[in-house]
């Protein structure tokens, strides 16, 4: 096989549930693609990685130093929300429903990965909080043991702040989802979170 | 949303079964390696794209003039196998069933799409036939509409060497189908192709 081919196959077969066989799909389509447009698809990627930055406030992704959303006076800045990474951020605003801030910790702790608390932007949180504006954090973490474990550790370090309110988002049964199929914890959690609906 | 996300996503979602979510997934994955890595494979693209060459006699990509497997002395060069596109070439390949050489026309002729016989290397088939040393050409096309048309045409323009053998690839049941889904095309050629087991 064409050594040119099987770079291109090896490198695009490391991208995430892309196997071989679609590698090789993949950069057989780009050999029908003018080259210039295999070079903007390039281009785009190599730009992506090296110049991207992060907003100095909320550590998610940004081409300024403060990201558009800290920047917007529409904002409500007495909330911010805490999630794991920038796609977190991203699904959360495709719901339309919040109107603060974020905060992204760029990661979760975890001992099998070897990523401690130093390795997360949460100084940055407590500083940010520290200034006084800020009257209510939402935790919107995964429901996973390491997510558990990033929230206990986050919510130990805002103890600090005795007028600071603190909140996770709800465990529960997933829109869509059969009872039948969810597991036993997340049941208890629903039904330990039962939703008063008398005056509906 | 960043802009430099936003190009990474829209290239990316210029792929085959790519979509906006998944453009979305792969880019926030090339965020967390490092920016060599991110640089390797767009490099691999964009060299293959750039660089690629066909070999001049059998229109297969190449990194040579001519491609190792018309260079290889024990492939029986009395046989040709001829393919729509490089890809087909790795198929046939990987059955390990096949030592001849290949041919690949470049696409397949599709009035549809504007591609008529001169867009396709069947002149450069023609010549090598014309050369003396090919004794049967192996028709492997797809039998689709465009397929039958251009497996017609190249027999029309092979008609001229009255000693070459001309065969196509058989149409039948796939391995692992069931009758109950083939349609009657398939079931009709299955039956007519019939092969004489009483020997077995």
């Amino acid at each position: 096989m064409s050594k040119l081919l099987n770079d291109a196959v090896g490198e695009l077969a490391k991208l995430p549930s892309v196997g071989k066989r679609t590698a090789l799909r993949l950069a057989l389509h780009l050999l029908g693609e003018e080259p210039e447009e295999v070079a903007a698809l390039a281009e785009a990627l190599v730009r992506f990685r090296k110049e991207v930055r992060y907003c100095s406030r909320c550590n998610n992704i940004s081409d300024d130093e403060v990201c558009p959303i800290c920047q917007d006076p529409r904002r409500d800045r007495s909330t911010v929300c805490v999630v794991e990474q920038v796609g977190d951020v991203l699904s959360i605003e495709k719901t339309q429903q919040y109107n603060g801030l974020y905060h992204v910790l760029g990661g979760i702790i975890s001992p099998m990965q070897g990523i401690g608390p130093s390795d997360l932007k949460i100084d940055l949180l407590v500083d940010n909080i520290a200034r006084g504006e800020i009257k209510e954090v939402i935790l919107a973490i995964g429901a996973t043991v390491e997510g558990e474990t990033t929230l206990f550790y986050i919510m130990r370090r805002l103890a600090q702040f005795p007028d600071l309110r603190i909140t996770k988002i709800a465990r529960g049964i997933g829109v869509g989802d059969e009872i039948e199929y969810a597991n036993e914890l997340t049941i208890a959690h629903a039904l330990h979170n039962r939703i008063d609906v008398s005056r509906d």
